[in-house]
């Protein structure tokens, strides 16, 4: 394979040293940038880009294009890629979050689910491919999938981001119905990220968008258990190089110290947690990645460099930081706001890797 | 005043001995109710209720005859009366939240904000005093008002439980106007809960719905220093007794260290904090409050006895824990749900007060 001119990312999900704190930004293939718009209008719809390998790698590398800044690339695709395949319906109602045509509500049902043959996710795999060539190893690709607890929101729901009144009704009533759907996922999940290694994924992350619903011990027994799962699955080395594993939960900043234990490389923390004091939570046990509040790109260039500032110095000298957002990139945003907080990782980290 | 029969509540506030873990919930007035519903259909509309004395007595005292294990009342009102006095013309649209017919958005018009008459909130002090009458000392009464973060996020945005991108920016970009609103509304919200104090309020606790959504530094300049300065502010006797304050801000688990300094005799708790952790980390500084999911009470008298007991065993042996949801109660909870979670709290908790 290509051989990788700039691994800073990769070293410092390691925790190893590098010469200033990477970046990439969640979402950073998405609606404010106006290459992206075209490429949507183009493709004909959200979902179009995401299933046809061409399009998926043209907008992967759009922000890479514009900004040089950037330490990473991330597959563009969506969460409920696997749901879909089980076989669900995904559909993107306009103007509305994604939906499923079918829920996961009746036992039989769920009795019934299974995990998905991966042939119907080789558009995946082949955008993964595709990208990395088209990269030619300029920066890393992080590949990705949502967690099993945010998956069967989506799954029992129909939809995301509601108050999970019907999923938590089952955690509560039928926990055997829930670890049904949780377990079959997970081992989706698993297949799904090591076929997304095997096609050239030098990183993965799984996104536990939802969370942070949960109350503290059922988010150890319907989230947090099936994420470790997954890695202790997922192969390790790929290309003669460790494979690192990010995992984030948004909402899940009380519970640091549990994610730090399941074998991940790297936690993702929202903007409610002040980075520094997670680090003093976690010790070395996980490199941090995060957590500018997307909203902060909304500003002004001098209010940017001066959270991306107060970011930096909280985590401190020395490395195993990895900056971000501590949510995925506004479409509000203005394309120069997100270069100045590009520009302010890059002008005031330095000093912190001396 | 007539002579309170039960101040259980009152006491586990000041952290003093009670013999069993007093309870209410969040919204116990509310849609789960068919009285309620009943009530409402007579009124005409939430805001009907809300506004005639009559109706808002009839509703509060509505779960306190269904339920004798509740040890607490609250005013049935709601948290954007204070914006609406203001002049923001507060209206539900059928099916959604509340909304504001004029949002603060030009500097002009927020230069132009001031602090509204009481008068116009007269409705509210009838209420109180009402309510007071009809309980005849049968338990305490408590007053609320939403923090100013919170009420500033209505009359910013019009609307609640976005992403908060409108008043974010504010903040950010222009945080001279967001403290001006901030600080006009503070004063308003002392105002404001002095009043229902005079007129019977035995208790005050301050909402911040959503101060969870601002990022860590971000909450302490927008929303808690403003909780502190309401807090400062409070009469704190009436009757020849402490009137106790309850602050409680929906998703700041994080901050609760920050929180049990501002002078509050309480915190509430959302369902994502395990108590009896929350309960070292403020040591003996507060009272704390809470903590079920509630929908819990979606599921089985079995599970919500469960729950119940694990959040007791959880706060452990000892006074100053009042049992409540982490929320509001939602419109679905079968009523016998509730009174499940009522007994069950009756039942497990003396052994904790020996």
């Amino acid at each position: 394979m290509n051989q990788l001119k700039n691994d800073t990312f990769l070293r410092a999900l390691m925790r190893q040293p590098t010469d200033y704190t990477p970046v990439w930004m969640m979402r950073q293939a998405g609606r404010y940038l106006p290459e992206y718009r075209e490429s949507r209008k183009n493709a004909g719809s959200f979902l179009q880009l995401c299933k046809s390998p061409d399009f998926a790698t043209e907008v992967t590398l759009q922000p890479l294009d514009r900004y040089p800044l950037l330490d990473a690339s991330i597959l563009f695709s969506d969460i409920l890629t696997v749901p879909d395949a089980m076989g669900l319906g995904l559909y993107f109602a306009e103007g509305e979050g994604p939906k499923f045509e079918r829920t996961l509500c009746e036992e039989t049902d769920i009795r019934k689910l299974t995990v998905p043959d991966m042939a119907s996710l080789q558009y995946v795999f082949d955008a993964v491919s595709q990208i990395r060539n088209a990269l030619d190893g300029r920066v890393p690709l992080i590949g990705f999938s949502g967690s099993p607890w945010t998956l069967a929101t989506y799954m029992v729901e129909g939809k995301g981001g509601t108050d999970f009144l019907t999923i938590k009704k089952m955690a509560y009533a039928r926990p055997d119905l829930l670890h049904r759907i949780l377990d079959i996922t997970a081992q989706a999940v698993t297949a799904y990220l090591n076929a997304q290694i095997a096609a050239g994924a030098q990183a993965v992350m799984i996104f536990d968008s939802w969370g942070g619903a949960l109350a503290h011990h059922a988010y150890r027994e319907f989230s947090l258990q099936y994420m470790e799962k997954i890695v202790a699955g997922l192969t390790r080395e790929n290309e003669g190089r460790i494979v690192p594993r990010i995992v984030f939960t948004k909402g899940g900043g009380l519970w640091l110290e549990a994610q730090a234990g399941i074998g991940a490389d790297a936690l993702g923390l929202d903007w409610t947690v002040d980075i520094g004091e997670a680090r003093k939570r976690v010790g070395d046990r996980v490199a941090l990645q995060g957590n500018l509040d997307p909203a902060v790109l909304l500003s002004t260039p001098e209010a940017i460099e001066k959270e991306v500032a107060g970011i930096l110095a909280s985590y401190g000298h020395g490395h195993g930081h990895v900056f971000n957002l501590g949510h995925g990139i506004t479409q509000w945003t203005p394309p120069a706001n997100a270069e100045a907080m590009l520009a302010a990782v890059r002008t005031h980290s330095s000093q912190y890797h001396a």
